[in-house]
């Protein structure tokens, strides 16, 4: 038994536009990987077969043989449930109630495993980074919106709903307009880059739109680090302010739940690193109730975009001989 | 083993003012009581002699031996270290590491557990009241201040810092003054009756100065049901409001957690009732994020007043023969 649990394990981070494929052995190390476009418009058939594809690939990249594998483990983006490992609802997926897990074991001859992406992605950092040893943890991902998970008593936390960690939706200014009030309102990149247009059509100089080749549609994590670094004023102002309110979210979990650690992470945090890490860590020891203040440590994620596969494949690891998953058809 | 878990159990609810003990059977039946002034202007050391006086005279009232009761459970107002027994930090008692579980075992020669007396009280709803059968739970109470207490995956959950369900600290108005920030700062007893209070000062009608006969220094939580029933305008209006803001920072933990209920208890709970739990239960469906709203129940408390004696009685029976008391002196 102690010996099957060396075996290799698949870690799969599907995301709307790639999917990132990994076989991970039980030390944590990535033996050999592929990537693939999603294709989410083909369908959830087509995009089952890609990942199917993607394993061969990385197997075979890594010498390992499929049938020798433990189990795979998927982070995919929205609602799922754990227990059956059916994708609820994924908008960037267009999937609605897709047996994902019992479809691929069925491929792959394997149990497979999935979860929310975040939650993995935050399991990935307990078990193998940023939030090693750190039994009351919580992760706060900043990208095209707020995501977040919680390791409690050592143990990801689900609640009863399966939303736990959803900190994005929590509202700090109830009486702001609808669109305004929450964490993610203010804080993920979208809303980051939408202030920051949002001021350079009101006149403010900023040299963004030069950053951005003049194309201001969809305003990459990149521009926004570099403009930053280059003390662009209006940058300045909209990342600090946004900082300052996401670190008054994190401290008011930080109190609630006596928190030990929170990771930050996501593809603003990979472009920006300390520099944003910094300013959301200020805010949460000026905001968080002094005695937890004291303790509680705010880092940068270790993982960086490994995070969502090396937890996925960590997951699956940990759930193999715990639990079957349960078949739905 | 079995027998004598079936033993009976002090249970207590060490308030500032007033402590309440009682012999509890394993059915959670007060089979006696007795009630006492604090008086901690007098010391620890006194205080302590009374709790012993006071479990003497319920075991009397119960006719059950001292040396018959299996352990003591005590709910005390502060920062506590449940491991220890000792009260780390408690302005109401004016005490600061008074190591209450080891100097009371040393008088009644049975085990003694300390907890906080709010998280004691929810998981007296928990055990015994309306938090039965639910696995994730959090507990509101509204009182001089804001307390709050977590039940996560069926056990009381207590954080790296033994803060966990601090809630009435969470900031939810990040742009006003210090003082008016917090859910503690504008929906607590004192905050509410202190908005009334400004409002009567600013020449607003209300019977509030009436119902108190004109003594406006300690409003009591009765004061302000009488005027609520009454539909004084401003009683009202403040009430309202600060069961609303209540229910967004409710709602808040209900979608970051995934709850499953939520337990509305305390002193202006207890005096206002239903009345009051409708108001905040309305604001928390209207702001949590949807699927969680669906599923979350607000309710309010079940066992009232005796919800801290009760819960410390449990906690107590829980901690037997799963850990002694580490003895500290």
């Amino acid at each position: 038994m102690a010996k099957a649990n060396l075996r290799p394990v698949i870690g799969i981070d599907l995301g709307g536009t790639n999917m990132q494929i990994g076989v991970v052995d039980a030390s944590g190390k990535i033996l050999g990987r592929s990537k693939k476009k999603t294709r989410a418009e083909e369908g959830a058939a087509k995009v089952i077969q890609r990942i199917f594809d993607g394993i061969q690939e990385a197997c075979d990249e890594a010498k390992v043989p499929t049938k020798s594998l433990l189990a795979v483990g998927i982070g995919a983006p929205g609602a799922i449930d754990p227990v059956t490992g059916v994708v609820l609802e994924a908008p960037n997926l267009r999937w609605n109630h897709v047996p994902l897990a019992s479809t691929l074991a069925k491929r792959v001859g394997r149990p497979v495993y999935v979860d929310n992406d975040v939650r993995s992605a935050i399991y990935g950092e307990h078990q193998l980074g940023a939030g090693r040893g750190c039994s009351e943890l919580m992760g706060v991902w900043i990208g095209t919106g707020i995501g977040g998970g919680l390791i409690l008593r050592n143990e990801l936390y689900h609640g009863h709903t399966n939303t736990a960690g959803e900190v994005g939706h929590m509202t700090l200014f109830p009486h702001m307009p609808p669109g305004s009030r929450s964490i993610e309102n203010n804080c993920s990149r979208t809303s980051i880059v939408g202030r920051i247009l949002t001021l350079i059509r009101t006149n403010h100089k900023s040299i963004v739109p030069k950053l951005a080749d003049n194309d201001l549609t969809d305003v990459k994590a990149r521009v926004v680090a570099m403009a930053f670094d280059r003390k662009d004023r209006v940058t300045l102002d909209v990342v600090e302010d946004a900082a300052n309110i996401l670190g008054i979210g994190i401290a008011n979990m930080v109190t609630a739940l006596g928190l030990q650690r929170v990771v930050i992470g996501g593809g603003l945090t990979e472009a920006m690193g300390e520099r944003l890490v910094a300013l959301v860590r200020r805010s949460v020891h000026a905001h968080a109730f002094p005695s937890v203040a004291k303790k509680v440590e705010v880092v940068k994620t270790e993982l960086e975009a490994d995070a969502g596969l090396l937890g996925a494949a960590s997951l699956a690891r940990k759930n193999v001989g715990r639990r079957a998953p349960r078949v739905v058809r």
